[in-house]
């Protein structure tokens, strides 16, 4: 593999959970290394947060111009190989267009564009170059999902025949009933937020999703969309129909109104000879369902998975990839323990703990050995 | 916050997975920064690992006692402020010991020791430094748990009065019936593996997360294990009863051959006003049970949970951790794609999927303008 | 409450699972004896099955007409009070007019007709008389349906923004793809099953659904349906898009051929202050969502819930009502044993279980009050 | 099948859950007909409720002894030929001990005597007799645990080496802390309730169940049991470890302690080749747990089940049982109106959704007709 690739980053300063995102993501495979960027507009913004993640601020430049100029100054094999773009939405096209111009490789963050024809410019700019590039619709990184798309492509359920993509959230509920906030929400926006609310945001991770797994297209869309009030001018909530490739019928559901609902993305494939069925917010059970057959329930790391599916799996079975978190979560109270900052008892396991434990496993053992009788511990 | 803090690794070279585990966990919040340690006995595969991965090799040691000779040598600022454990377990004492002796705080990997001995040794060794020292009980750091131990901390069950833990495993089923193989599996050899399997193993992870949660001492236990065979030296299998302080009666139930079970480690606590379950393999639920009340599921992230819980959140409601790995699979794939090493399509989504995704919106939205006709997109 | 209510029924003889539905339904609060009927067109069948289920012959029928005609010369407070029609399709509405015309409250089993204009000719029967009429849209039965509707009408959701039902089976897979089949099954005969398969057979299910739980009105729908191959005329699967009263918006989807699903029939109702989620296939969970609070589940017979939801709960919390049929389950193994017909051990429990279950209790004891010590059962 | 079996009834009467219980079984495969008993001590009431539940009155007896005599009076083939006990627990061993000294069978509630002692003299009773014996070990009737047992039976899971019930409520919780209330409750007085209640009363149905399922037999025990209070002279949580025949061993958890718990008893065995798992509150899903295959759940109704099993199973895949008493809710709505008695709207499905049921099926028919259009209902 040899040294990291060198990684250069657009936005994702400050509080931003997609910057947060990113950084974890590219440390998980030993591959990136994060070398510069542009974290934010404001400078003294911009070089705090550098300090603050403890990167070197040599390659932090002023603006998205300068790290293109300067970078381009340095030999190849210095330079960033490749640069994240977390920033709003309306800069994707053009930062995304140049950096492809002068031969960096690219990861956008979705929606990629704000227009079809921003889209199209943009892949003809690819088109001229050598570059990778790639969207984040992340949700189809997911091992299951993988396999999902390789169970399908193996022919597991037979021509797929009904498509069933649900997207619901509840976030904007709170927003939309209250005709300031309504107002004053960039999302509700159509300068700020494109073309729609709901069917860009959410919709695009369903219509991708679908056929990501099926490697059936899209051929035609049938829309009721729900913008709610007549003074807001974006949907909120919409069904689309599908008619595929193949003569399938589908349909993809897609709602911020849907209070209560967190992230509620689920797609449900039908075959000839079987259904598969996956949730996100459930991400480590894919179902399948077979005529006469009890209902199957595929984790990741398991043997009868896909190769594609297992190389995005880290853990064994009956790990849910959460434990990462879980794990950073003890390092994270471990750092400020190191540090001298405050922290709470609990924030990671002890020497008292760790006593504790070998305590136990003696008595434990001592009791069985003695006959299953009382021993003390304290 | 400022720099980074230094982190030396002991173990968790090659395909070892406690080495991905504290990788990435390192990472997660910008806190550390790995500058070096001694990944692997063998030099060969020591170095290797570490061009692997991409760190710089300069602080690649030969052996642990080379390492804190070395690392003594350097200035203060510039020495490596933690080291954490992830060798075979007996080393994790001595290593532990003169870690701490020279002044190093330590993050070690659970079992402590080998010896509940070995262990108070440690203590000891830990009350003359000023070291930080921590034990890696992995699943004390879920958002929900530390969510559970505060609701518990508060009054929110009333006073405990039932405690039931279960740890169950089936990984051993296939060696233990194979007389070969269970003579010759280093878990199942007390030279190797201590004085028990599954107790040491697992049933230290439950008894831990009951005083975690409770903040109860265990204060004596009556255990009946199973060794399924006489020439079969460790326990594979093992039921413990408690007895508590403030005279809450409870017990842990532990075993490796609890066929087809994955990581199946769950706690539940009953108190005089409410009960509160949570299951590892789907740590993102905390089930509260109350008396004439609907039964409750708290999920992280949301404003109804302690600040410790928070802390340990980084996503919104609905996005089950292992998002972070998602998107490290898509990061994955484009570093094969830089690197021109052969992928596979749907290792990342394309500029394609981008282009597509911009239509969708445009038509969707044009079919509900229409009147709710279909338009095509293909 | 007197005496029980006289019932006759037409159909449901043979090994007719909806005969057994009602014939068990009407014994379940001791309200209704069946008096009588035409459980099958053919005499002999008729006859010898109402022998069958141990029922009095005199009053079973000939035919429909005959049963009307002698009834009819019965005191009134002999007659038949209500008739259940449980006969193929195409016979529910003359024989409900017929009914309805003769003065007899009905039962009828659902789709009530073939056609509207007969449904609307049965509305204006049933309006010159004075008889109940009762079509049996099962699912509004559940008692957590009946939480549902007094909570959304209770305003415990707020108004009502969005409705997404669903009913989902598989049943039709194997036949619709086999030409012959397909040709040959009387749902895919509009001469025998009307003007729609998926839509008529459970699409109303759902349609009913949303209007008893909202107590709205769906005012107009678009559908798109599929028939899935040309030489077939019944649609096996439809989505219909919903506009109802307040200018809610809402979808109902259909499928006979989701692959597996056995009877996945929910209904999902959100409005602007919490979300309702309910699935036919576990129907004592009802799912409250709201913004801010943990996700709640109401199960029935809780003080909680409604007056209308706990009248139709006949045992505590915790017992699914399932509990019937297990029961139903040992007395008919009581029965073979009583009647001396051959049966398995584990059909009852017998005295052996019932000596050993009063050992346990004793030797459970025992050893508690010895000590914690092991006592011999055997 | 012929005439239905003659059913006697010993106790039930009045609001008794028991009772309700025991009819809707008795009525569920038409093969039972209560031809009368003593509902209740005192004669207004017996015959009260006999008059309410619409029975006739001819075969309601003042007590036990002269449902005896007068029965016996009666030439055998009008004689009751099984009579069912519902009474307290302590008559349940008189009453069964005489009906089997004269010839009746017998159901018989658990326990089935309030001592071991007694259990020991009814079996030698029963031996000396032809009788039926019943003991209402009701759980074991569901058709999921007849499946698991025959599985097991048949070698599926392979030699049995693990075994853990639990058994957990939680409604002694708001009686056994509150001094008074726990000095009053008839189940903690060992006079009326026997030597236990935890185990008495829960504890049997998990130790039955055990053996049941696997068929092996339980060797000893040893327990250690919670009184909470020194006052408290009976027993409200318990944990019993077991040795059973072939050196399996396995654990009974039960408690009524475990606040906020409704019913709930969960069975979980595992063999060498696989495990398999049932949890009461959701008896319709058998979960079976097999290394290097995906989890399946076996559902009641299906084919791969076993005939017993499917013996236990009324209706198709996907009809959770619960639909009986849907109907059945329904079937009561329905009463109410035909005897003119109050009732909401919302208990039975009328003529108006019938009408607009058929509306809905062919204007859906006529959108997609029409091309996908919107069609006005109301």
């Amino acid at each position: 593999m040899g040294a990291k690739i060198r990684l250069g980053i657009l936005g994702g300063g400050g509080d931003s959970l997609i910057g947060v995102l990113h950084r974890v993501a590219s440390s998980m495979y030993d591959q990136f290394q994060i070398v510069g960027g542009v974290f934010n507009p404001i400078w003294e913004e911009n070089i705090g947060f550098v300090e603050k993640i403890g990167l070197p601020t040599n390659r932090v430049y002023i603006d998205f111009d300068t790290l293109i100029e300067e970078e381009l100054k340095l030999p190849e094999e210095e330079r960033m190989q490749v640069v994240s773009i977390l920033t709003p939405n309306f800069l994707h096209f053009p930062m995304a267009k140049k950096l492809l111009e002068n031969g960096f490789n690219v990861i956008c963050e979705k929606p990629m564009t704000t227009t079809f024809e921003e889209a199209k410019i943009l892949e003809s700019t690819l088109q001229k170059s050598n570059a990778v590039f790639a969207v984040t619709y992340t949700y189809t990184g997911y091992p299951m999902i993988r396999q999902m798309r390789e169970m399908i492509a193996n022919g597991d359920i037979g021509k797929v025949q009904k498509i069933d993509a649900q997207y619901y959230q509840g976030w904007i509920n709170p927003i939309i009933h209250d005709k300031e906030k309504r107002a004053n929400t960039w999302r509700l926006d159509p300068e700020k937020g494109g073309i729609s609310c709901c069917i860009g945001d959410i919709g695009t991770h369903a219509f991708d999703m679908i056929e990501y797994v099926t490697q059936l297209r899209v051929e035609k869309v049938l829309a009721d969309l729900n913008y709610v009030y007549s003074d807001n001018k974006m949907d909120v909530d919409g069904t689309v129909l599908l008619h595929c490739t193949n003569n399938v019928k589908g349909l993809i559901r897609t709602s911020q109104i849907a209070t209560g609902e967190e992230n509620s993305f689920s797609v449900n494939i039908y075959g000839e000879k079987a259904g598969l069925k996956w949730q996100q917010e459930n991400p480590n059970h894919l179902y399948l369902l077979e005529d006469g057959q009890p209902l199957r329930v595929l984790k990741p790391g398991h043997v009868y998975n896909s190769e594609l599916s297992l190389e995005g799996t880290k853990l064994p079975p009956g790990h849910p990839e959460g434990i990462f978190d879980s794990m950073g979560n003890i390092y994270k109270g471990v750092a400020k323990a190191i540090r001298n900052e405050p922290y709470n008892h609990g924030e990671f396991p002890t020497m008292t703990d760790g006593v504790r434990g070998m305590n136990f496993i003696e008595r434990a053992v001592e009791s069985h050995q003695k006959g299953n009788v009382w021993i003390n511990i304290d």
